[in-house]
């Protein structure tokens, strides 16, 4: 009977110019964690969302274009997939589509916050889709760079899905010389470093352009590739980085081969996704050819 | 660490051509009963906020202005204060000022949203105040309409905590002959019938002022007054309807006792309060000289 | 043919977590005089709009409550009203207002702002409705404190619409002993200064309440009176200071006999009006009796 | 001295439950032309912005991006660019993309709306960039239908930079088998019709696809391709339509050829973007491999 408003909004601010409005249908959690402030919610436009201070971390709609992007070209392109460190990925995707590899022996995966873990398994159980649950995966909750120190393992890939090292945000500190030089010390030979890379949109692009700069001093193949997200109201940037394999020449067979193989259905990534992933528009070429300063 | 940002907002439709945003601290509850939306939520400025179908009810910061309005002139005016019936209020905040007053006996409230007055209860124990408690209270579960119809007392004062007949609205409906006629038999001789009457702001007042026309069809004295409650973003209007007793011309020294005998304190009115609330600024007074049509 | 959308709209923060949201039907002018942004607009809701800085000040719908309140309880307290000063102003209405009453021989009005006063000319007539053009008016461009320094005359009422004095705003330096002691030298015998003195909201009214302390240290009487201005989203207050005359005290046949001799229609003042703008409710005389900090 | 603050919004409403809010620097131009509301606005984020019936046309930061897709994959693959045809672009930025191709001999553009084309040489003059005064450029305000009928010549490559047929928009009526016939008609042999065709974001690329089966029905080849525009919050996709052409297949030599000898310099568009265009992810594969209905 009585009219039903959008009285609950999520708004993503940008910059103070500029801001994306969501209308809410439910909020399943909002709280804080030891580290930060999270919220699952589920939008009118883009299903469950996972929102971690303030920004939006990944949705139901299109999360599967973020997080295939982020693991396949790098675990199609190396030989060696038994053993893959994830660093971060706390919702459980990134997990997720490692474990549907069916050549990965064993995935660890390293998150400080235990509660985003947590409340993934409970309000988004879609995203990890059982992956905690595989015996191939070992989750850690502590510190990732506490974890590069100790541990005495090799992987063939390292998947980094941390924060980006915006100026002031508690990530910063992580894109050093003291880290790069543990995440590379943990890389097995003919393996590849793949982490998000922040944004490559045409008016924010130069803190991806830093990252892929300062990443060149450590690796001899350092690609970026990108796509548009549309949670993220962006076109969200990675960068793959190895001694041995160039991910932009990747052939397309192989890629076949290994999508092949996977367990359960792909929604994005295949050999032609990788070929418009790793094909630059002229102004990113343009701005990551430019010099620079590196962190 | 993390920056906290605002992410979360109650946004307040008034038309499609204004909004009220509000940053939201935390959500309570938000959910649908049998018959409307409710949330509960806390807003950074107002604090606690009661928000059914898109619309404020009332928030903690000013509750009392509008609550001690409703309640409290009516109250003052009429000789008999024993049995005082409340028509909706579900939130308790009406009772609770009823009850403030030693004179009343019994205060029978009847509200048709059991799911509101248990939420309320739950999460905003500070409207009811312990009212619900309360042995001369009588909560009764059900529509106001068959209660007025089927039960046999009188009451010297009867207070309309319901919503305003806008048009499309459910109460749209209550606002007729009827219901007046039946409104009027239940009330004891001397008493005031007094109901919260839509907004009279300078540019929204039509409605009140049809109410007004409406009712003194009924009643001698139909008196409008109102104080803005900021949460509502409006001036808020109330009528006090009796053939008896004239709500504009009661005397300063019998508000200062009945004031003064009154349970707990009070916030917002007195006899100067009253004074304010019955002298009404020259376009209102012209709006209530109109002709126009009635309900 | 096409859809009519709301693309444009008129965005004020109250702070960092409330804003109203007004839509724009049209904008004529935006842009910036020498001291501050200026925008003058139409909105649905409140028609024309005079926004200075972001902050709203005065609507098309409703400046005449916040005019004749500034105005006339302050012209009808006092006996010789033929030389009135206005600081501030520049919209032209509280001028109009001024020279409505036919005993005012000349109004001086001190506007640092010349570019304000050409904007209202030519694009809010209806706030001077032909003031500027009134022998009676003597309008100057200049800072009012070097006009209140310099100028040798007295004024029977002095009308200050100058900005509040919010920390960090620039009249925040102009609400200081000197320029209290310039004013009150230029009060003829008998005079009343009234000012526009922040908002007496419930939940902001701790700066206005500051302003009375200071100014009892001046005058013998200080009245806070407040009245909502719904295009304010607030309840506006102003203070009225004399040492001859007590405004909440006026009679209402002297407001009578004014009001009466007021050239064209008043909207929204005379004695009853009066009576409302001066009866404050309990919290606000709670607040305004407690001891606390002076500029 | 004063603070300025963010108090002019362009809100962009995707659906009644997105919205994407833009701070506003300035508004060139806001009014109603006989077919269309249209705005020139400068915005914090992306400099200025058409903005026609509240929805974004182009912004000055990524336009290249929009027009050098729409004009240049299909000038690359054709052989015979003398004469080439534009139906709608206004704003001159197709116009001036075609004739950055030193082969085009004549471009004809007709566009409905001559206020449009008046409004964006005067405040959009970056788009066009002096194109309206190439003595190439042939540019008829009418109707295009009509010019379609009654024209006699044939053109390499048809551009069509009209809205796409979104129900109840004017343009509907013109995705008919009526218009493709005399679009057809229109094309020279080798020929090749492109046309901006709607979204193709993950959650609203059903309208693009349908676009694609209905055109299948007269063309051999009919390609999808699509950019990701941030000022449209999308994915924006084209369609290449030809009987004799495979966009998809151009071969990057080619596409080399053809830049190397464009005028001026590129922004978004070289072989490689070519590839990056056309390779579509996964899901929009699958979603044009769908059976369904047809305009």
């Amino acid at each position: 009977m009585p009219k039903t408003e959008r009285w609950q909004w999520y708004v993503e601010e940008f910059s103070p110019t500029e801001a994306h409005h969501h209308a809410i249908d439910e909020v399943y959690f909002a709280g804080r964690t030891k580290f930060q402030d999270v919220a699952v919610i589920r939008s009118a436009s883009f299903g469950k969302m996972l929102v971690i201070d303030g920004d939006t971390q990944s949705s139901e709609r299109d999360e599967r274009i973020y997080h295939e992007s982020l693991v396949h070209p790098a675990l199609a392109a190396i030989d060696h997939r038994r053993e893959v460190l994830i660093l971060g990925g706390g919702e459980g995707a990134t997990l997720r589509e490692v474990l549907r590899c069916p050549d990965v022996a064993r995935c660890t995966m390293v998150d400080i916050d235990g509660d985003v873990v947590t409340l993934s398994k409970r309000y988004l159980p879609e995203w990890s889709a059982g992956a905690f649950d595989d015996p191939r995966a070992r989750v850690q909750i502590g510190d990732a760079l506490v974890f590069l120190k100790e541990d005495g393992g090799t992987y063939g890939a390292i998947v980094s899905d941390l924060t980006e090292p915006l100026p002031d945000s508690p990530s910063h500190p992580l894109f050093c010389d003291a880290v790069f030089t543990d995440i590379k010390r943990r890389l097995a030979p003919g393996g590849v470093y793949v982490l998000q890379a922040s944004t490559a949109g045409v008016h924010n692009m130069t803190l991806h352009a830093k990252m892929a700069r300062t990443l060149r001093r450590y690796y001899r193949f350092v690609r970026s590739f990108y796509a548009h997200v549309p949670a993220f109201d962006n076109d969200w940037a990675f960068l793959a980085c190895s001694d041995a394999v160039d991910l932009a020449a990747v052939q397309p067979s192989r890629i076949d081969d290994y999508v092949a193989r996977l367990r359960g259905t792909s929604f994005f990534y295949d050999a032609e996704t990788h070929r418009r992933l790793f094909s630059l528009p002229l102004y990113l070429r343009h701005e990551l050819a430019k010099e620079g300063d590196v962190f």
